[in-house]
């Protein structure tokens, strides 16, 4: 079915007025969350509003904490997510670090013990949209293996890049798997194998066979030894910085809670050139979509550029959502 | 063979000087050239030598130019390589984003006009001696093609993250290819194929056979799809931060030259807490080499660890080079 986004907000912002949000903060992951399946990423849109809502229930996520300044120096910032929502913390921290890169050219903000943001996208998208590029990253609970090891010790650390463009942002967000857990099961589920090795199997093998690589959670980092090397990286950088807990203490933890993210904003227009600066962003997209497609029906993207054409078609179609999660979404909104 | 630190240092600097590099300069570049061939990037060090001397002599890098600082907004700045030697200029703009980052926390020098830097991991190394964190990253001519498409249109774009430790400096060096044209012909030179796919073949299909990759160079990005999309942004980045050439531009000119170069540094001690900095990166290290390893003999490594022993050998036994490439760089200095 589709759902119009009015009326996905409107139930979402209910919802989370039930469980005692604040109005604007409501409105806000109602926002978030109705964005992220507006662009098809129904996985940390609509589908994930029952696990949300399963962890305020728990009280794993602080419905009245939200993210403070704990330490500034010029540029840079620590902040405590005081186990708040995610959502509301990551909106909050991109939007210190815009401020920051206004005055200063550049911002950073470190954020510790916080939750899931669901989409990093979607800040990168904010910042953009302030006219600043971003840099984002978080770490989350051990799900591969480190290059040569068995067991998961590192995580998939979603990484985003985000450039602000007249024609509409570029935004590269990607796990650093191979593939997801979730989108594997989609394979699974079409009783697919994948295109390429996604994970490990019972003989520590690499496979591309969904039922062998579910069962253990054991995934394959993107160029193997080196988005593993990236992953370590990465959790180093947000633990460091934040003061908060590593991918080795998010996974001592019964639930992946209290994660630590970084926000890094540049602000280009300083340089009075906007203009020059997307000429530039068109010449590389320009050129590299003068690579004749291997498949003649294919085409070269640029980052986010499907995202932006799936949000385009849902906006004037409505939004497709899976009968049984929607129905489950208004369930919760009746208990 | 093997040589010493002194030696071959000394011998490079007497060959720069010779090219009428100044004192200083023709010892940098004999330190840099040295270093990376002491961390056994050969490719990068001692091996590249004569194409260095070619570059100078062909006038594709201008001995008597220096990166200048073009523009800058609080902590971020824009250079101007004026197209000297690409170390010289990173060596300068590494020190200046440290400088930036030791006044606001952090900054960015973007450098456009400069040539190869050779191993962006020297900088790193550079910026985490002084205590400051590094993320640097530089563009190249076009050497894989973008997802889905037939030609190179997107450059390797080697990208390099570092942390200062006490114990020692955690160095993320990395090409977006999944094995460099060098590393594939050192395979074929054994006559061995890749353990993974590196490249296209003439029907446009993923190979692992050096002689099947090696005749095109449309190398394969780490992460297929995703290491796409990560040279594409970075090279935007790059570009527009720069105001200088894309890997476009780069690609329309005879030779490799005037690459669009990023130095981001953070300096981590304006917390004030560098023991506990040191500890968290302990612990992610420890966590991830608790992991067994698949093949027993062999351990899970850190980012940079690798190098530093081979460092650490070379340092004791003398540095290995080939003994052709050693005769060739002394034939060089009696020319």
């Amino acid at each position: 079915m589709r759902i119009s986004i009015i009326e996905m907000q409107d139930v979402l912002e209910k919802l989370f007025l039930k469980y005692k949000f604040n109005d604007k903060q409501a409105k806000t992951l109602a926002e978030v969350f109705t964005e992220n399946t507006l662009c098809g990423v129904n996985s940390h849109g609509i589908n994930r509003v029952p696990l949300f809502v399963e962890y305020l229930e728990k009280g794993l996520i602080q419905i009245d904490q939200i993210a403070k300044k704990a330490e500034s120096f010029g540029s840079i910032e620590r902040w405590d997510g005081q186990h708040g929502a995610g959502i509301l913390n990551a909106v909050k921290c991109t939007n210190r670090a815009i401020e920051l890169a206004k005055l200063n050219g550049m911002g950073l903000v470190a954020l510790r013990n916080t939750n899931h943001w669901m989409r990093g996208g979607f800040y990168g998208h904010q910042a953009a949209d302030a006219g600043c590029i971003a840099i984002l990253f978080t770490n989350t609970q051990p799900n591969m293996p480190p290059w040569g090891g068995k067991e998961s010790r590192i995580g998939n650390n979603p990484f985003i890049i985000a450039i602000p463009r007249n024609e509409g942002a570029i935004v590269l967000d990607m796990a650093l798997s191979q593939f997801s857990f979730g989108k594997i099961n989609e394979y699974k589920l079409k009783g697919e194998n994948l295109p390429y090795p996604g994970g490990w199997n019972d003989n520590n093998e690499l496979t591309n066979i969904p039922e062998e690589i579910l069962p253990n959670e054991r995934g394959l980092p993107i160029g193997y030894w080196k988005g593993s090397a990236l992953s370590i990286i990465l959790d180093m950088l947000a633990t460091l910085l934040s003061a908060g807990d590593s991918t080795f203490k998010i996974g001592e933890k019964p639930y992946e809670t209290g994660v630590s993210q970084v926000f890094l904003c540049i602000y280009p227009e300083v340089f009075n050139d906007k203009e020059l600066q997307d000429k530039l962003l068109n010449e590389i997209i320009a050129y590299s979509q003068s690579s004749a497609p291997i498949n003649p029906n294919d085409k070269i993207y640029y980052p986010g550029e499907r995202s932006a054409a799936i949000k385009k078609e849902n906006t004037k179609l409505g939004i497709p959502v899976n009968d049984a999660v929607w129905k489950n979404v208004l369930a919760l909104l009746q208990k």
